[in-house]
């Protein structure tokens, strides 16, 4: 275990609580006080702190990933599921983990017509011309829509224009996103595990990319629209030769 | 401040706290246990609560982006700073806060090359490809380079090759984010607390918005290229007639 922690840079007792709930795979014993750590060890951990650190993921969702990667033949489509459930959960009101979801249309006993938000209208709106089919439990919907209504409800309406453009760019990042799960599936002929990890390290730290990306495009392309004046010395534009 | 808690849904001990810690402003004192709430008071706990349960931020990052949008003629440019840092640090590394950042260059004294991971190189190769010029200290380029580094360190390497689609996915959002500052400047003849408004709100609450909408584009993708079995009667598809 001093060797595990060495070569992953987790303390001891981290390692001992990761055992303990779970997250982390135990050792071969190799005397009652000894057990030996493999490669397979090395990874788990590695991927543990990922998403955990990088991942922002509660411990608790973090082992539930992991524990979905060893489930045996799990499709595809349900280890997304499970890998935006856990990334989502922190972005979702607390009544959204019911099956009842933001974008679900309630039928109700009075056959009234279902009232909804003008965010979940907006995104059942934008799911129809985008040809998006998902399940009423995906949590994006409640994301989306809970956005959505805040905008309205601080005033904001204008920035609902931004929602197309959004549409477009999560068509693209998704796309990206299979792709790069086929191409996994391609070169191992379909093994669901390596599979499996593309999908819950792209989910979890992906949004990170895409948050980090949009802040860069952010400031450039408000210094084309708004050009401030020359910045002090010490906040030198980045890489300045060659220029970028 | 009854009223304020009726109006705003906002626990009286809550709205007392924001007071102590500066996130709202007072109200008029009409005797020595009253004051007078208005519009504004109202707008602003709305808008409180919408930064901390919405974007996610914590209670002390509220408070300077708040006091930030107080501050006045601060040009837009500064303000997106201040908005994305609050809504970055999360996703930072403990260190990345300093002045020296993933993607800056340091020039030290041996006069050696500057050794950069390879999620630095990527995105500084990102950054001269797309024509983003930005400071050093944008929280974006330590966020992006840490998701990169990282699934490299996992054994990943074939994610690496979603950076394209993201970055375009990225411009075309912050496009979006831009052209809504836009439209607020012409229709208020350019007045900055509104831009602000707009710069703060799109830019906290906008990364789940984005975070939203790729989970729906990911679930719908992911049933075009793999195809599951049947789902249970429980999870029926999202608003099936008409079919989205």
């Amino acid at each position: 275990m001093r060797e595990l922690s060495d070569r992953t840079g987790v303390a001891v007792p981290t390692l001992k609580f990761y055992l303990r709930e779970g997250l982390l795979h135990a050792g071969e014993r190799t005397s009652p006080n000894q057990a030996q750590y493999d490669d397979s060890h090395v990874d788990r951990v590695r991927l543990i702190r990922a998403l955990i650190e990088v991942g922002g993921l509660p411990i608790a969702r973090a082992a539930e990933v992991v524990t979905a990667m060893q489930t045996p033949g799990m499709p595809v489509s349900s280890v997304f599921g499970i890998a935006q459930r856990a990334v989502s959960e922190r972005a979702l009101p607390d009544d959204a983990e019911s099956t009842h979801s933001a974008g679900s249309v309630p039928s109700d006993a009075r056959g009234s017509l279902p009232t909804r938000t003008t965010g979940e209208a907006l995104i059942a709106e934008l799911c129809a011309a985008r040809g998006w089919a998902v399940h009423a439990n995906n949590p994006g919907l409640a994301m989306a829509a809970r956005v959505l209504d805040t905008y309205e409800s601080l005033g904001q309406r204008r920035l609902l224009a931004v929602l197309d453009a959004y549409a477009a760019a999560a068509d693209r990042v998704a796309a990206a996103d299979l792709a790069a799960v086929a191409a996994a599936a391609e070169e191992t002929r379909g093994d669901l595990s390596v599979m499996s990890d593309v999908v819950i390290v792209g989910t979890v730290l992906g949004d990170s990319l895409l948050a980090g990306l949009r802040r860069i495009a952010q400031e450039a392309e408000s210094f084309r629209r708004f050009p401030a004046p020359p910045p002090a010395a010490s906040a030198t534009p980045h890489q300045q030769d060659p220029p970028c």
